[in-house]
């Protein structure tokens, strides 16, 4: 160590990250939230998400002492110990993130009472709680951790924190994902297209249930994925570290650590620097906030390469990595802006009826994936061969992906938040500057919901790359025989799980959402004087209907992801496993890719025509276009991300079990 | 050889089978067109049908001498000749069986006006002589073509008639689905769901544009890639056999061919057995037909793999595979079938609108794939694993796929007869028991086709498989270095390429549907009493389009197929060009099934309804079953027979470009 003692700067950097945190939080709660009405409707909200969050734990609390007590019994105390603390601090990061998000909401719609610029700065705070308690948890508990495991032989150790990580983030994912969708698409389906009242009127019985979605799906859901990818990353970096240290010595194991602290620290000033400026747009605003943090992250990479790695390729490699990350996020902004010619080519389709439109969104979602693919491809490529052929290269690129990743969780979470605040607007009967202030605010939180969608795929992808060359050189494994079909056995199931993956989650969502309909349609029948705005509807029912989906199909597809890996590895070995990995990944990441842009540009075709901008709100096409954005709905909100997480956690579990097949 | 000159087996079994496909076409030929409205609608197909081929075979013309000539320069004349072989003998088959189909489906029609065993053998023979044109046809050119290049080291020659094979077949699934579907959604969007006419009306100007489609689509499409999934066997069984000459001696080469004479021998015993018989339905018929086929098949490769090749393991080998194609078939049968769960519950969620319909059938088509596919790799990994490890048992496998093709084929193209002879009886006004008789056959046609395209794609897998497994033999690749990112990166590229092919092949349908709704719509609005029948709407007009949209989408995905191996293999070398089949192969395999039995099934949950076993005809939700019908239709008749061929061509591409990657 040349300049400063690296242990210590990520320990720091973590705690003042979650103290920050707890400072913004502070600074959010003063907030006013406004007049009797609004503090009714965020009520209902803060109840249901207290609700199903109860339900979620105690569901996962169930499955989680028989999974401690297996780990515990086939590899020792310590994993099962690192087991649970990454379970349960990638969920404390969730629940407390969204917590906010649902206090956040109320403040902001009052804010837009009086200023705009007041209302962006509280909404964008609310999301940067969530992205400072991920990273800032995550660092803290690996850090602890590290302390009590210190040997390099105990890196395995750890593990088991990347695997409960990654499991919660499954059922956090696909709880919320499932849960929000139902909701949504009940809402549109009966509200939109039967009853024809607008989005998010109060006489809408899914309504509360869909708005508490927004935060169980979007900010729990989006943060346990992020928790998972960053502590994964560190996690991975780690323990092919230790075969670096012939190299670079012990800084070997501890840079992958510091450069995740620097990226939280170029992450926290790029989130000081968003607010309201004149002659920008509030897009614009964080697109230069993004890319300042990408260059003081990339500055300190460079720093760190030179003077504590002494091998400035490995800021090139991160170059590479950093690279891939903003082609990925562009292509999807290009596939689902509202600008662009797939949005604009879908709207236009939606006028030979839905299912021209749904098609013609599909068939640009397929195409969509190819370039994002190819660019992270060939950042690892690039970014292997400019090193010279060594597998460091692959760490320095993975990690610099991860270095905005904090400002990334805060513009994401900032989507639900606006979401939200524009839903208690208009079921408070806030209308005028304050209702314009919010809807633009909402818009601004698509796109950038769906630029944060594409950096978790491609960084995603990139953290399960990683975790299988992890895998392969943990093994030892330098060759695969394809003299015989056992390893493209493996590569070929590996290809296949995600799609049964992604149908389990997309049934439950089809199934959840055909009860909301039922229920919808039958309160609208049954409560006299609803339809016309006399009657309050029973927000509750939607809700355990939500929930209640929810929770029940969390578990067949965390069976899938733990099952399959030991049953390949345990029949056919580690090599046969460790295709499968690669299969899975490669083939996750298509689909991740194509479920989330498909969504994304048949929500934004439906958005082209209630802007005006093709046809009108209520013609037909733009009726066609409600439909294709319903088809859109499960395959972004719950397919999409939930393959993103299963290859992850695919990864991990054959990570943990690799000793037992070894030895 | 023990017992008959093996080498002339399949020279007379190909001349035998082409004798008694011309046998059967003078048959049909002899039959009665029936009354002048029949022989007039009759001749708008034929004339449509000819329209289409003329300007599809132009098209194909002028890119086939550029890539000859390339060729030529490259690898010699005489790859330059075997490829302008195969591609022709590939078209030559489909264009004989299309132009016999759409001879057959009228005098079909005019049978079923006296006897229904009479209807049902007609359009069963009439798809029969398609079966054994496709297989007589590509067994006598390559044994022709055999004998004029008969050294071991001349078989990378043949190579260049599967490559032939291929891209023909890629042009004429791609033209002919996208025409068949541009067509049959445009007439079913605006004659059922805007007009209200029945299917098949004949004021329904896109009307005779979807029969033309049936035929183009179904019968010459399916039989391209029927033909070059045999051609590709044989070849690819053949170089392998090269390496078994010292255990197997000269059989070893030969074997493969033998074995594809005794399926077409047995396939043609199993269709003589197919008539209409008492106490049995037409299903069960084909179904016994099916299973004789296999039956005396699997007795053939006994005898051969005892007598001729002593070495029983192959018989075992080739058991295998004929389940796994059995296992896949049936799997489809549940999924796509009327009375089982899938189709119910798609069926049951119409209620629930048009886009939980869609989003329902995407998840059960999403989760069908798993198990043929496991069905698959189980059957090499146990094919390998009983014969003690020897590849050898891959080649007897895969051919044994292929031991009911003819048969398959005869069953696939009854189906557009049969749906063309109710199309002319509905526009001929005839009614009664005759239409009764049709609407049953249709019925069966339409659930034959589900089988057998399952039947194409599992088939279709294996040959891939076995392609890239020649190719590693012949570039003498026994290891993937895992050490390197290339290998996997080109792993990558195979799984990410099939997403842009499908994608291209339902853009253009969606295209031409959108066109074609125009048009019907204009046709409906502006020839004064086409509403009522008074009027003749204009045919042609419609076909144009069709034509128009099919040819000129042809061309990018053939450059896919064709550029990309090319590329990867000359910047990467020949063993990332591998893993790019790989990735390719086990990726276009779970996307043709999900794409297949996802359009099958949402048609069916409209069937469903149409039967009134499920809501009733006209209906909202029978409506919704309708939007979800035509979401399927260019998933399952344009993009997963596409990528079918894809993954094939990909492969003979790399095979025929191998020798100069390594010299």
């Amino acid at each position: 160590m040349a300049i400063f003692d690296a242990t210590l700067f990520p320990f720091g950097v973590g705690l003042v990250a979650i103290l920050v945190a707890i400072f913004i939080i502070r600074w959010i709660l003063k907030k006013d939230s406004g007049t009797d009405r609004m503090k009714e409707v965020s009520g209902y909200i803060v109840v249901g998400t207290r609700a199903y969050l109860k339900r979620q734990i105690k569901t996962i609390f169930l499955a989680m002492p028989w999974l401690a007590a297996l780990l515990s019994y086939f590899f020792g105390w310590q994993t099962s110990l690192t087991f649970i603390c990454g379970a349960l601090l990638s969920l404390l990061a969730g629940y407390i993130g969204m917590n906010v998000a649902v206090r956040a909401n109320v403040r902001a719609t009052n804010a837009a009472r009086k200023s705009s610029a007041a209302t962006f700065r509280l909404s964008f705070m609310g999301g940067a709680v969530t992205g400072l308690l991920v990273t800032g948890i995550s660092m803290l508990g690996l850090y602890v951790l590290r302390l009590i495991f210190s040997g390099p032989e105990d890196l395995q150790v750890l593990v088991g924190f990347g695997f409960g990580a990654s499991l919660a983030a499954l059922f956090a994912q696909i709880g919320g994902g499932i849960f929000t969708k139902s909701a949504d698409i009940g809402a549109d389906l009966v509200g939109k297209l039967e009853e024809g009242i607008p989005e998010d009127d109060p006489r809408n019985p899914a309504v509360v249930a869909d708005l508490v979605g927004d935060n169980v799906g979007d900010c729990a859901g989006r943060g346990s994925d992020l928790f998972q990818t960053f502590s994964d990353d560190i996690i991975t970096g780690m323990i092919l570290g230790v075969l670096f240290v012939w190299k670079y010595g012990p800084n070997a194991i501890i840079f992958p650590f510091v450069l995740e602290s620097v990226g939280v620290v170029a992450s926290m000033i790029g989130i000081s620097i968003v607010k309201e400026r004149k002659r920008l747009s509030h897009s614009t605003v964080l697109y230069i906030g993004l890319l300042t943090t990408a260059i003081i992250g990339a500055g300190g990479l460079f720093i760190l390469a030179n003077f504590m790695m002494n091998d400035i390729t490995l800021f090139l490699a991160g170059v590479f990595g950093i690279i891939a990350m903003l082609t990925s996020t562009f292509v999807a902004l290009y596939y689902t802006g509202l600008t662009g010619k797939p949005v604009r080519q879908t709207a236009e389709c939606s006028k030979g009826g839905p299912a021209i439109n749904v098609i013609t969104g599909l068939s640009f979602g397929l195409q969509s994936p190819i370039l994002p693919i190819v660019a992270v491809i060939a950042s690892i490529v690039l970014a292997y061969w400019v090193s010279g052929g060594s597998a460091y290269a692959l760490i320095a690129a993975n990690i610099s992906t991860d270095i905005i990743i904090t400002f990334i969780m805060a513009s994401d979470t900032f989507g639900p938040i606006t979401d939200n605040a524009g839903g208690i607007a208009e079921m408070s009967g806030i209308s005028g500057e304050a209702s314009k202030t919010l809807e633009g605010l909402d818009a601004v939180g698509n796109t950038m919901k769906a630029a944060t969608k594409a950096y978790a795929m491609a960084s995603g992808t990139y953290t399960s790359f990683t975790i299988f060359a992890t895998y392969f050189a943990a093994a030892s494994i330098i060759g695969i025989d394809v003299t015989t079909p056992y390893a493209i056995a493996g590569l070929f199931i590996g290809v296949a799980l995600p799609f049964p993956l992604a149908s389990l989650t997309i049934s439950a969502t089809a199934k959840g959402a055909f009860k909301m309909v039922d229920e919808v349609r039958r309160q609208f029948k049954e409560i006299l004087g609803l339809r016309e705005g006399k009657a309050t509807p029973d927000y509750a029912k939607c809700i355990d209907i939500s929930t209640k989906f929810a929770l029940k199909q969390m578990v067949l597809p965390g069976l899938l992801a733990i099952a399959v890996p030991i049953t390949v590895g345990l029949l056919f070995g580690p090599t046969p496993l460790g295709m499968l990995l690669i299969g899975a990944t490669a083939s996750s990441a298509m689909l991740g890719f194509f479920f989330n842009n498909t969504g994304a540009l048949l929500d934004n075709a439906k958005k082209l025509h209630e802007t005006g901008l093709c046809g009108t709100k209520g013609s037909e096409s733009h009726k066609a276009s409600i439909v294709g954005d319903t088809v859109g709905d499960p395959l972004k909100d719950v397919a999409g991300p939930s393959v993103l997480i299963f290859m992850k956690l695919l990864g991990m579990t054959a990570l943990l079990m690799l000793p037992a097949m070894l030895g």
